[in-house]
Parts: C-alpha cells; structure tokens; sequence
C-alpha cells in the first residue's frame, strides 16, 4: 500500500489512503442559533473546514470520529456522511499553493483527491475547540457571517447544510441539544434555527406528537410569560427506533 | 500517480484512482413493479451490482453516468449519489479470492478498497443490458428474488433502496419512468412500487397538485373501468426547480 508522499505532514506513521480525505461540517446549536466550526490558518486570515486523511486500518465512520474528537473534544454525537466530493477540479490548485506553501508541501496537498463528507450537529456551548498542527484557531461563526473559505469548503459546507435541512424532514434531531426537559416551542425554534425559516406550529405539534418520539410530562414550565407551557422529554428507544428507520415526516 | 495494479483487468491505458471504486444500483420500473440490474460471473452462479473505477482524468458523477451507459445504453437518466462505503472489513477478501481468482487477479482487487455508490432509476423497458467483461448475463431480477450477491453488494443495495425511499420524501420522481400523460392512480402506484407499500390516495393527490409539479390537462383516459379519470403530465419548469431545491414532502 502506498504511503501518501506528505511533505511536512505528521501521520505518526500510520498509512493513509491516497487521494482521499475527509472534511467535516460541525454544526453547533445552542439557545436557539446555529453556528459552524472553522479553523484559521497559523499567521495568516485564512479559513477552513476541519478535516484529515483516512488511515488504511481504520473505518471511515471512525476517521470522521477521530477528527472530531480532535476538534471538538466530544464523543457520541450525531454525525452523518452526506456526500462524496469528487470533480477533477474542486478547486484551483495553484492559487491555493501559493497561498499556503508558505506551511505545507504543495506536491502532498494538491493532486487531485475525493473527500468524503461529514456533518455534526452538536451543543456548542459543550464544545473545546481545538485548532490543528497547521491552524492557530479553531472557533464557531454565525451561518450569515462565515468568511471566504479555502478549497471547495463554502460548497462543501453549503451542500451539508441542505442535507442536515433535508434529513430533518424524516429523521429526529435534537437530543443532546434541547436540555432533558424542554417544551414544545422550545423543540420548534431548534428546527426553525436549523432550517433558517419559520413554520407552522399547530402542525409542527401534531406531527411530533403523532411520532412517538417525545412523552408529555405532568410538569410545567414555571417563570415564563403567559400561561405555563407544559415540559417534554424525548422516548429515547423510539427516537432510536426513528432515526434508524427514517420516515418521520415533520416538516 | 499510482497506477492501479490491474492484473487482467483492461483500462485502456487509462490511469484510475488506487483503493477506489463505484458501484451503481440500477432500479428499474415499469408497468406498476421494481427492478434490479444484476451481472452473473462468466461461467459461474455469482452475481453482484455493476461497478467499475474512476479514472483520474474524469469526475465521479462522470465515471458513474460512463458505466451506467455501458451496462444499460442509455443516457440522461436519474443518477443519485448516495453512500460511500468504507468499513474495514467490506467483505471477506479471502472468500472472494477463492471464488473469483478463475478469472481475475486477486492482488489488484482485494486490497481494501472503499467504494462510491450511485443509484439510478430507469424504464426498465427502455434498457438494453449488456454485461461486462467478467460477466456473461445483465439482467433484471424482483427485488424480492435477488440471489446471494458477491463483495458487501447485498448491503449496498439495500441502502440504495433505503436511500431512494427517503428521497421520494422531498424530492419528485416519475420524468422518465410514466407516459407522458398519465392518470394519479398511475403515479400513486408508481410512488408503492417503489415504497413497497400502500400509501392514502387522498392525501397523495392533494400533496402532489399542491407542489405544483404535475398539471391537469383538459383530458379524461377512456377505455377503464368505472369513470374516466383525468390525464395529467409533468410541468418540467417545476419539476427541475423541486428538484434542485428539495423540499416536496409528499409522503
């Protein structure tokens, strides 16, 4: 198996997959606003999408988790594969080696490679960020104020946030994000901060009720205005149930 | 770049990516029932998905519409990326090695690999299946009658069909695969063959005039049974524009 040629790569020695990366999207969400994680260049204003290379023992699923933990410092959270990249020309190959030859060997980075991508959606305020051996920050940016992006990372990062929309009109999300008790306006300005629009709460209640995947507690919500809104948790075997099967419709 | 060590295979001198390949899961509709492409090993039982590699010189997307268009002559035809698969241990290599090395050079195809899937929906009528040159028979078998099929193939189609189901969700499908005018019970049992289920005819029609992709014409089908039901056909304008936005929601 070839050894990529890595310049000034450090892989501990381990053998990767040449020609193949992995870029993850990490979304955070937290009091209703959703944000991505980006990485900045050492000495420079350059931003990018956290990423790395797949070692030849490893699983992808596992390479995505790896370099999360990296970033992030968490485990188990919900992660998603949601496209391969792949055009013969993701990206202008010799701009970008004169902007970042300065730190890395071009030669290493810039023949053609796929890369395969990962979202993750997690609660940012639980998040260490953690930049990598070429980046000297590592912090969250407001979806509306995200800079210019190296490689195809804007792409990348716009194709994952049209999947995760997607996936919320047939898949469950919100656990680990919303507290263990929340209520049910609560639950819809979390899918109204991911979707970036708002929708109907009469029959954004009904469908989620009609799901399964939350219980009505015989508790209310004390201290906010108006009339107490009662408290929800989610039934974690039929959330389970639901994400795995899909066709859950909510939206 | 590395070429691949290719044993027998014949690339024509193109060069393809090393430890990577695309596997494509042909669906086929026609007349109210699901179908599955399938290639048989040339003198034996064995039957797996038609695949092939990416060259370097091509896009992905490319390199899956190129093989399609070998094993089944047609062009323009509903092409969807959906997973890549990259576990360790895909298969058992030593098993196929045993089963395969009368005809291919074990080395080049059992390091581990990570492949690309694409699913395609076509008329099943309008496919010409042609084999490729380790297989002797193409053809189309009932998704409930599928044989044992080599490499991790069997998993691969069942995402792909998992994949199309979650997909009919939010995005439209039938350009291609109904006559150009077509009644809604027609379309409505189009959307079960694929789902594998009976969905509530009320609410099918409703959700599909509402997303504006179908247009009534001034038109009844004579010669069945009981009254004459309208003729409606596919408003493309719409259809496209659905299409690349997500977002139907019929199901």
């Amino acid at each position: 198996m070839a050894k990529l040629r890595t310049g000034n790569l450090d892989f501990d020695n381990e053998e990767v997959f040449p020609q193949l990366s992995l870029d993850c999207v990490i979304f955070g969400f937290h009091a209703g606003s959703l944000k991505v994680l980006l990485l900045k260049w050492k000495s420079r204003e350059y931003w990018s999408l956290p990423g790395g290379w797949i070692r030849q023992m490893e699983d992808i699923d596992d390479a995505a988790i790896r370099i999360l933990q990296e970033r992030t410092g968490l485990d188990h959270i919900f992660l998603r594969q949601f496209y391969t990249f792949g055009k013969t020309e993701r990206y202008d190959s010799q701009e970008l080696s004169d902007k970042l030859s300065y730190i890395i060997d071009p030669r290493a980075w810039f023949d053609r490679t796929i890369s395969i991508g990962y979202y993750a959606l997690v609660d940012y305020a639980a998040v260490f960020p953690n930049p990598d051996e070429f980046t000297d920050e590592c912090r969250w940016w407001d979806l509306e104020e995200v800079p210019e992006l190296l490689f195809d990372h804007y792409d990348i990062l716009k194709k994952a946030l049209h999947s995760l929309r997607l996936e919320l009109s047939y898949q469950p999300v919100g656990y680990n994000l919303l507290p263990e008790k929340f209520t049910m306006p609560e639950m819809m300005r979390m899918y109204e901060a991911i979707l970036g629009r708002k929708i109907d709460p009469r029959n954004f209640q009904k469908k989620i009720l009609h799901s399964g995947i939350v219980t009505k507690l015989d508790e209310v919500k004390r201290g906010v205005a108006h009339k107490s809104p009662y408290l929800y948790s989610f039934d974690r075997k039929k959330y389970q149930e639901v994400l795995e099967d899909g066709g859950l419709f909510i939206i």
